[in-house]
């Protein structure tokens, strides 16, 4: 199956560079990097590339066209937004801002549903780290059922700062966490971040530090966690309810 | 060919011993064991199961999931429970009767997070539909993580029956319904049988005919559904909040 997203060959993946696309992932032959091959890399540095170093074996089995000269590059599906644009919904809609972060989330079917959830329970945006996440690949942009028109998603190199910087503009974080208070039991209202961890491992440590919450759903059977984008429903629409009931 | 009987993952084999059922043979990666992998093999030896080590490739042609994670396990025949089984289940916690049913749920993946969400958001048992819906398959059990070992799950032949037989034993059904009620406008704590359609075309009409109430998941976005198995989680953790909130 071709996979419209994946680039190869130094030229065309520097082109892609060139034209704006954003790179998710690069793959490059393991060496010394040569000519168009330091291009790629200085273009990759500037762009907090993700890069994977293989074999030409491993290259030549991903390869779709046989002719990858050491290069594949996985494109983004969409387009991702700047941070202004979650604002300037919120602004739009004259609500307190209501984002979502999602750390080590790795399913595109989890990713999609999640930005789907975020559409319709009233948040203005999804934030994804450059690493340790999925990207918005084509099985996210379906799983999200068209809801990526609409929902901004912004990528960033380091979750943690952009936490730092969003808490300067007023924002509170929230984190989903097994040990965390009941998510009934708290003020929930003001300009919020809704942080999200992976399934079992939950929030990586140093996100969670910078939490000024930590928010539980209350669990009564036998096994141990909610699937990540049920997880995430459950607690957007508890933060959707306080909102309205405080309206 | 499918094989509703293959447990695959090392989680899911853990939690099928744990729950007591009988594994008539495991499959396991050859290697040192690690991790996980010592709990299914110190498992299986209590259980005295017979066990055949294979190759990544064997393994990897066994496997229907493509997530075997090393572990793959033969069990035997998976039975349903008995619709007593979700009224004891009940009795036994002195709650009143909180059952999940589905109707035209195809995607095993959401059947599976359903059972997952009923289990932990206090269900007393999912009851599905002899046609017209997915059943147990290896995707669906692997997918709830364990729930389908201590949530029961009853097929009926005709869910708009097993209704009717349901109200006569003092039980409410609630539909979900984009059309609906306003889900925190209704009062949901009472014996109750939350039903969830397909995707899109939501409750069939002959189901929704037997319902006493239909429920809203209030939607602020563009798009127009969630996905079901996060609709059937937000549903569930309000009628969870309003048990909780009466008790």
């Amino acid at each position: 199956m071709h996979d419209e997203n994946r680039i190869e060959g130094r030229n065309a993946v520097i082109e892609a560079y060139r034209a704006g696309r954003t790179i998710e992932k690069l793959f490059l032959l393991e060496g010394p990097a040569e000519g168009a091959m330091q291009t790629v890399l200085r273009l990759a540095k500037e762009q907090h590339t993700p890069i994977r170093f293989l074999s030409r074996q491993r290259l030549d089995q991903m390869s779709e066209t046989g002719r990858h000269q050491g290069v594949i590059a996985q494109a983004a599906a969409f387009h991702y937004s700047e941070m202004e644009d979650l604002f300037r919904k919120a602004e739009e809609r004259k609500e307190d801002p209501f984002f979502v972060l999602l750390d080590q989330i790795e399913d595109p079917h989890n990713l999609g549903a999640i930005i789907r959830t975020a559409n319709l329970a009233g948040a203005h945006g999804v934030i994804l780290p450059k690493d340790r996440a999925v990207g918005l690949t084509a099985a996210a942009v379906k799983a999200s059922a068209g809801a990526i028109h609409h929902t901004p998603v912004v990528k960033v190199t380091n979750l943690a700062r952009t936490m730092e910087d969003l808490k300067k503009r007023g924002l509170w974080f929230v984190c989903a966490d097994m040990a965390g208070t009941p998510m009934t039991k708290l003020n929930m209202t003001g300009p919020i971040g809704l942080v999200i961890g992976a399934e079992g491992s939950g929030v990586s440590r140093l996100v969670k530090e910078k939490c000024d919450m930590t928010a539980s759903i209350p669990m009564k059977g036998e096994i141990d966690s909610l699937n990540a984008s049920v997880a995430a429903g459950v607690l957007m629409y508890e933060i959707f309810r306080q909102r309205e009931d405080r309206s």
